[in-house]
């Protein structure tokens, strides 16, 4: 891959897109046109077919706006106004699909596993049978807050057998981690543009069970938000309901294209895979300490803990590697002092060791050395599931 | 200006765009990165001073999604739980405002004009007197649904002498139509990128009296669309709340730079006005007559009736321009037939001579003759104001 005269953003999205994706931006669209709608249908497609959801059951919808204008629409048309939802939460997203529901008057219940700990399917089965009322489960697929990959299929069974509707922010993950609406009974799936399809954000999308969607009909809270009356809208007339960042689209169809050519998400899985193994291994090796424990690390992205060298702060390291090319992102935790580093987006094994390389370079400079007793994960005891 | 290999979009936005401003697109950009931010806070600065809005009055703040998103966020914190609006309505946008403080569950009375009479101050002044529990007033600057430049300046007095807030949809007119908040008492301003600042579309903006934008402080129905946590976050951290559009954005800088270089709203209004004059000239020439009396033309988009041929239907006359290079837009009258041809977007009169030729071949290719009797305006007495 040809380095970008831009640093490389190792971050959760946006992240670094390749230039025939950017490419896809340089003509404007008529969001009235056919040629543009064959665009959008062509998109919803494919997302489906990404989802391995048949069309008879499942709709794809997309939403303007960034992934949370996203959930939110899906919330609103997925969470019955008398009904209950659990919202399981590890991490800052989860914490935001419950202030979602908050702010939209719907009633919920939340399993807080605090910062990272995952959500296990015992305890959502033991919720479910506490509280019948009950009736959706919100989980977040890779929480990127600690970029843990949170155990979903298991959960979808737990929540499947007690008839329940799943909802799932699949945001950071779809597209890069395998999944299979057909094999896994997932009731709504949520991601966005620019994620690990790696195009350009300015739009998110929801797939949804057909007979969700109908329900959904006339109960959302905003009129801009509202799911129901964009996909209703979509089919009649084939456009967007209002206008459609035509650009940011057409960048997604050129960016389907390159995921299609590189193997789909078994192919992208794989070259993320690649450079999450690569990058913790070299971090270890410079004495970094991962928050998780392996078996819970995605190939999304990756939290560190801080070295506790007074030398090192956040903002010089990121100052330090954004000199060298190099973006990076603070953490999200509320305990412990962290940063994270991203391995979606335009990025290889070759980009990540240059960054081992930078950051070896960077605390160097910052004169920063990493005492053993970090290279331990924290806790590692709570981790008995 | 250098034709694009893809049609001219002669429509009210998404609209053709220069090479500069899509080439800008061209770099990924880090949404948390200090450079994004500063083309955010240059942005939101530019947009206060093309307002002539004084910073220690007003803030500008950026809403990602589609223009109904930033109005739907701006309805929501300026119109107060308890308060009413009056909405002045005489086309589609009119109606969303409507419809949006309906979903809302805010109060309002409508002013229906039908489709393209305009609302009169006089109109304004015995409703306001009429209902002292008005508390704000919505109208639309340019109705795009007709093409109707509403009498802003006449209607902001009439509002200001009654103390109540002025809401005003200049989605399709700020930038193209000049206007000063320091002169013309308006509160909440609200357009897009993808209209006469000829960026592309992505997101939208607010310009908001400062105490507005407090007193909107937790009043909003939705999390994605609360205009003052956008304000507080942005203020406290230089960052949009969640992902922007970061491609959209930086296109919008420099389609910003070349909006200054073109002598700001002056010379884009110039330019727009010639745009206009050369159209309207050129199909009333053709036997075409607007909708609209020309002392209610914007310079935006026209509104031209079909012409009573039985040879004539939209889709063809659409079909055979779109085939000479040119994209133009249905009518939104409810009550005639007729079309719309935009103004605004990278276009000057030679584009519009070429148009023009395009049409009458388009014409006779479809065997169209225009009866003579179509060549006056529509009902031109209901307009004596
Ligand atoms: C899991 C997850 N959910 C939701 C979001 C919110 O998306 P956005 O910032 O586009 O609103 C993100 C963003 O990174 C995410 O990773
Ligand atoms: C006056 C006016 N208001 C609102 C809108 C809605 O904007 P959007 O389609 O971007 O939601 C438009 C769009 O053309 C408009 O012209």
């Amino acid at each position: 891959m040809t380095p970008p005269t831009t640093p490389y953003l190792l971050t959760p999205g946006p992240l670094t897109t390749s230039p025939e994706t950017k490419a896809a931006m340089l003509n404007d669209w008529g969001s009235w046109d056919d040629d543009f709608n064959q665009v959008t249908a062509d998109v919803r497609a494919q997302l489906l077919a990404m989802a391995d959801a048949a069309d008879s059951e499942f709709a794809c919808v997309p939403m303007q706006g960034s992934g949370t204008f996203a959930v939110e629409s899906a919330l609103a048309c997925a969470v019955a106004p008398h009904g209950k939802a659990l919202v399981l939460m590890n991490g800052a997203y989860g914490k935001r699909a419950a202030q979602l529901l908050h702010m939209m008057g719907r009633r919920y219940v939340t399993l807080d596993k605090g910062d990272y700990l995952p959500p296990q399917p015992d305890e959502v089965d033991a919720l479910l049978h506490q509280d019948p009322e009950i009736s959706a489960v919100f989980l977040v697929h890779c929480e990127t807050s600690s970029g843990i990959l949170n155990p979903l299929e298991a959960i979808a069974e737990v929540v499947h057998a007690h008839g329940k509707t799943l909802i799932v922010d699949a945001m950071s993950s779809f597209g890069g981690v395998p999944l299979s609406l057909s094999k896994t009974p997932i009731d709504v799936l949520i991601s966005s543009a620019n994620k690990c399809i790696e195009g350009v954000p300015g739009f998110g999308f929801v797939i949804i069970r057909r007979e969700l969607l109908d329900a959904g009909e006339g109960r959302a809270h905003s009129l801009s938000l509202d799911l129901h009356a964009q996909w209703a809208y979509m089919e009649r007339t084939g456009q967007w309901r209002f206008t459609p960042p035509t650009h940011t689209v057409v960048a997604f169809q050129a960016a389907l294209a390159q995921h299609r050519a590189e193997g789909g998400v078994a192919g992208r899985c794989a070259r993320y895979t690649q450079n999450r193994d690569a990058l913790v291994a070299g971090m270890r090796a410079l004495g970094f300490a991962t928050l998780l424990e392996d078996r819970w690390l995605s190939p999304i992205i990756t939290t560190f803990l801080s070295p506790d060298d007074p030398a090192f702060a956040f903002r010089d390291f990121y100052a330090a590697l954004k000199a060298r090319g190099f973006l990076i992102y603070p953490g999200k935790l509320t305990e412990v002092d962290s940063f994270r580093i991203g391995c979606i987006g335009q990025l290889d094994v070759a980009v990540i060791d240059t960054l081992l390389l930078a950051i070896q370079d960077a605390l160097s400079e910052m004169g920063v050395s990493i005492s053993p007793h970090l290279s331990t994960h924290l806790s590692p005891q709570a981790w008995s599931a």
